[in-house]
């Protein structure tokens, strides 16, 4: 059997950390209270251990956690999903650390370029490469065209899109390309010097793969992408499917770790299209207020545009207990959602489900 | 012309607030030093502007920016890349709320079925719905389909996997989707109340694609997906093309606000395949260490396992007078890039960049 590793750094007072340690390895795993699991395989094979934990600074400390690598099976987005899925809805854990068994790392290709692609479409060594950014948006593109002649002319190895660059009006993406590539083929023409123009791809799956095509058709040779941005899985996909493009990755929405949940989960979500939302309820085992659970459920149903309303589902940690009390807060609109303290008898478990259904259909609403 | 407006929680002093304000404004519509726009239609169409700025609490400020609507064109991901793409990597800056016109508003049909769409397939009125979750990971598809059964019979309204059940052996998708959608319908019948199983749909784009047919042939009429984990362009992309689904959002990664720059950039976009990696360098816009971007370049050329070394491009806010300064640091095997800087002096842009050229061409590297 193969585990990996992974490392969080942990804020919290050191009488507190072997317990948050403990947390993170059940959320990173099977994700329920340990006495609901029967299983001694489970135990044994599935649930995640805590392999140390080292003091790093006042009041931190560093918690390698070992993952079991059959929880991630063959799927790239599985291994995202069980090294900092929900323990990234944590403030006092930060992802830090990594290692990954050779079993797991086989799932990855990586970079099918690398330094050395990229030098040799250059024919560059021995010195730094150079590159420099098509600006501002909202220019022409015969103007992006003749500054991408003039980075060219000057010598500069790759030219990129600036990342606000798409296909608006102002700039189409196909006449960019094609304008651009001609540019930088003149230049080279008369400098005998390569050089390499980076299109910017941003959309959803579809749309990265026809501007794809769309620009290997007009022998582009390197893209700018930002991985983040489009999904992690979509660049994945589209790496394996256009292996013959140099990947420049671009930061853009990289640090999103400053989106207010209410704001992401409660509209963001349901502008992209999802029916139900759910989030991590204050009063288990996460850390949102009142205040943003109630912010978050606004949104999800309040009037805007002509977008249906979301269902909030307050999740992450509830009792058969809070029930009345969830619903007192949320109202009729609402679904809820009760995991692992469903199974937490494990001879009782249609019992407790039953509990729980009828709690909530005798509900009375205040009017 | 259209606007949207997207509010920012900044945390500085107040005599900062104004700049900081500015800079937001700049970095999520052209990116680029004023000076160097020489359009009068840029700087009146496309560049943000500051909307209002409020206080809101001890150091802390909510700003107002305008963005031009016509700088995401008809694109959602752009959407997201324009109201907070590079302020995401700003640790003073939060992403609050949004208001969007209704011309951008069009680009998102939103929730397929939303609230009443989830009550209709349920037939259920008046009262609050239930959830409940297959845990933990690791039970076999008999365990599962028995656990599902449970549910159904107790009179749960939707019954989901776990968010970490994917495609492993112990559970397979295929196998799994048969036996729990089976298992729901036998109870339906016994009961005569509806339940809805929805497996969890987690890949890249192909595999959500193939998982997603699967599970419509089966019957099934609701999915768990985490639109943060596979990519909310990938997400929006599979309600187009999967329409008739209940789409229940998870969290999971939806926090992704903690994993370490020089992990999520130095390490886990070369193993997702960047052949080069755009980072916000030390002294520029951002607020990056020496330390951190030292270990974000070593991460990206580090020998690890069979995966090619990724080139570091170390970039935010880079100015000509640095170049030698950034090659001692990151030595040969790097990429500069200067964006707005090389624009700063409008008629002496060719000049500029030649120099950037050859003062990295010249550099003597310390052996």
């Amino acid at each position: 059997m193969s585990w990996l590793t992974a490392t969080y750094l942990v804020t919290c007072a050191e009488r507190d950390v072997a317990a948050r340690a403990a947390a993170i390895a059940s959320e990173q795993s099977v994700e329920c209270p340990l006495e609901a699991i029967t299983e001694q395989r489970i135990l044994d094979e599935i649930v995640a251990r805590v392999a140390s934990i080292e003091p790093a600074g006042p009041g931190k400390f560093r918690v390698e956690v070992a993952i079991a690598a059959q929880t991630i099976g063959a799927n790239p987005v599985q291994f995202i999903n069980m090294v900092f899925g929900n323990a990234s809805l944590w403030d006092d854990v930060a992802f830090v650390d990594l290692a990954v068994p050779e079993d797991v790392l086989a799932l990855f290709p990586g970079p099918r370029h690398g330094v050395a692609g990229i030098r040799r479409l250059l024919g560059v060594t021995g010195r730094a490469l150079t590159n420099a950014a098509m600006k501002p948006q909202g220019l022409h593109v015969p103007e992006l065209a003749a500054m991408c002649r003039t980075f060219a002319l000057a010598g500069v190895d790759m030219i990129k899109d600036d990342h606000g660059i798409d296909d608006q009006p102002y700039s189409p993406f196909a006449e960019r390309v094609r304008a651009c590539q001609a540019a930088i083929a003149a230049a080279t023409a008369a400098t005998g010097k390569t050089a390499l123009y980076a299109p910017n791809l941003i959309g959803t799956p579809r749309v990265l793969r026809e501007r794809a095509r769309i620009a290997r058709d007009e022998g582009v040779r390197a893209v700018l992408i930002a991985p983040m941005l489009v999904g992690l899985p979509a660049f994945f996909d589209l790496v394996d499917e256009f292996p013959d493009f140099v990947y420049l990755a671009h930061p853009s929405f990289g640090g999103a770790r400053h989106i207010a949940p209410e704001l992401l989960f409660g509209r963001l979500l349901r502008l992209f299209g999802s029916d139900a939302v759910i989030f991590v309820n204050v009063g288990g085992r996460f850390g949102y207020t009142r205040e943003m659970c109630a912010a978050l459920a606004a949104g999800a149903r309040a009037p805007w545009g002509t977008l249906r309303p979301t269902l909030p589902v307050p999740a992450g940690g509830m009792r058969l207990e809070r029930v009345e009390e969830l619903l007192d807060f949320y109202g009729p609109d609402s679904m809820l959602l009760i995991g692992g303290n469903l199974l937490i008898e494990a001879d009782r478990v249609l019992e407790r489900t039953r509990e729980f259904v009828d709690r909530v259909a005798a509900h009375r609403f205040a009017t």
